[in-house]
C-alpha cells in the first residue's frame, strides 16, 4: 500500500505558524481531521519554524494532533533532543523525518536511532550537497541502508528520499527522480521510497497538474510513499486510480467508492 | 516524441457513421481540424462499419479528411483491397492499422505490406485469442517484429500494440499492460508501442480519469504512442505534462505555453 505522509502541520507554513504561536488548537484539529478523512497514513509534524520554541511547540502540537487523530505521526525535526521528548509522547510507533549523510546530522541521528524503534526517512544528501546524478543518489541510498541495517533497522522501516528537484531548474530532473526510484527499488529490495512530491513543480504555474501527473508516473516506477498534501482532491483521486492500475485495488472497489462519493471525477 | 493517433474518425461511432452515410463533409472536416489543433500526430480513418460500403466510404473520407488537414493518416482496415486503394490516394506516408498473427489477417497483410512503404500497427493477437500473460505478449511482439523486419520494415516503422485489456475485467490488467510495454521497449529496442488507451477504463465510471492516469503511468514505462481522443483536453494536458516530466520539453516551453493558453489547468 502507498504511504501518504500528510505534510500540512508544518510551521514553515504561515497559517500553521500563526496557529501554533496563538495556541489555536481548533485550527490544527480541523486540519488533521481533514487529512485523516482524505486518506493520510501518517501526519507529519514540524515545529521548527519558531526559533527557540521548537520543544514547547512540538510538545503542544503532539497533544493537539493526537487528540484529533489516532494516525501515527511523522516527527519532523533534525534535533535529537526534540525527537527524544516527542518519542516519549507519541501513542503509535512514529516515523522520523529525517536522517541524511551530512556529518552534523548523521552522527547525532544515528545515536538517537540506536535507542528507539521507529521508521525513518533517509535523505540522499551529504556534505557535498544535492546529488548530481542517479548514480550518486543510488550510492548514497545504499550507504544509508547499510548504516541503518547495521544498527538493526529493517528495510521495511526505511523510506529513502532521493531528493526530488524542480523541473523548472533542469529539464532532466523528472527523469532523474524516476530513474533513481527505479534503481533504488530494484537494487535495494524491501526499502520504500518517499519524497516531497511538490518539489518537482516548484517555479512552474498550475503546479497541482505537475504534482499529480508526476505521482502517477512515479508510482508506475515503484514509488510507494510521498510527503504530500492529502487535501489536494485531484491528487488523491490520481493516487486511488494509479493504485488500481497497479493492481492494488481488488475489483476496483476503492476506485468505485471514490467515484460514488464524488471524490473521483473525470 | 509521443505519437498521438487521433481515433475519432471511426464509423463504429454513431455520429461518424451517420455523417459518412449522409456524406456530411462539414462534420468530418470540423472534427479533423479540431483533432489537429489539439495535437494529433496521425488521423485514424476507419470506414468499416457500413458493411458492403467500406471502399466507397474510405474513398470519400480520404478526400474530405485530406482537404481538412495535412497530417498523415492511419488507415484502419483489415482489407488489403481497401488499403491498396487508400494507399494510392494518401498525400503522406501512412500508418496501417493493423497486422496481427491471426492467420487470416497475417498472410494477406504481409503480402500487402511487401509492396508498400508505410508504418504499421502490429497487434499481439493470434488465433488462440488475447494474450494471457506478459510472456505471451512479448513473444508475439518478437514474432511480429522479426516477420516485419524480414520484409524490410525498420523498427521505427513498427508500433506494437500489446492489447490493453479492461481493468474492470481483471485487477491485473493494468500491470500486464505496463510490464508488457516495459519489456517490449527494452527487449526490442527501436520499436514503438501503442494501443487503444481507453480500453483500460471499459466498464468503469469516470473513465477519463482512468485514461489519463494510465497515460502518465504508461509513459513513465516507455509507452510512446496511443490511439486516443485528442479532444479530451485533460488527457492532452497530462500528455504535455508527462512529456515534460520525462525530459522531453526543454525549459518546459510547451508546458508553459499550455498553461498560458488555458489548455493546462491545475
Amino acid at each position: 500500500m502507498f504511504t501518504v505522509i500528510g505534510e500540512r502541520i508544518n510551521t514553515t507554513l504561515k497559517k500553521v505558524k500563526a496557529a501554533v504561536a496563538d495556541r489555536d488548537a481548533s485550527y490544527i484539529t480541523e486540519d488533521v481531521k481533514q487529512q485523516e478523512e482524505a486518506g493520510a497514513t501518517y501526519i507529519d509534524v514540524n515545529a521548527g519554524a519558531r526559533i527557540g520554541h521548537e520543544t514547547e511547540d512540538m510538545c503542544w502540537l503532539l497533544e493537539v494532533v493526537q487528540a484529533a487523530t489516532n494516525l501515527p505521526l511523522c516527527l519532523d525535526s533534525p534535533d535529537p533532543a526534540v525527537l527524544e521528548m516527542a518519542c516519549g509522547r507519541v501513542e503509535q510507533r512514529p516515523m522520523i523525518n529525517s536522517i541524511s549523510l551530512e556529518k552534523d546530522r548523521f552522527e547525532p541521528m544515528m545515536a538517537f536511532l540506536k535507542g528507539h524503534s521507529c521508521r525513518i526517512v533517509a535523505l540522499c544528501m551529504d556534505d557535498s550537497g544535492m546529488p548530481k546524478d542517479v548514480d550518486e543518489v543510488v550510492s548514497r541510498a545504499k550507504t544509508l541502508v547499510a548504516e541503518l541495517e547495521g544498527i538493526g533497522y529493517l528495510r521495511d522501516d526505511i523510506f529513502i528520499d532521493p531528493l526530488i528537484q524542480p523541473l523548472s531548474v533542469a529539464t532532466g530532473n523528472g527523469v532523474m527522480a524516476m530513474q533513481s526510484v527505479e534503481r533504488i527499488m530494484s537494487e535495494l529490495p524491501g526499502v520504500h521510497t518517499t519524497g516531497g512530491l511538490s518539489n518537482i513543480s516548484f517555479g512552474l504555474p498550475q503546479r497541482r497538474m505537475v504534482n499529480r501527473t508526476f505521482l502517477a508516473a512515479m508510482m508506475a516506477i515503484g514509488f510507494d510513499s510521498a510527503i504530500m498534501d492529502p487535501l489536494d482532491r485531484e491528487l488523491m483521486a490520481v493516487l486511488t486510480t494509479a493504485t488500481a492500475l497497479k493492481g492494488g485495488d481488488r475489483f476496483c472497489m476503492n476506485y468505485l467508492k471514490g467515484t460514488r462519493s464524488g471524490k473521483i471525477v473525470a
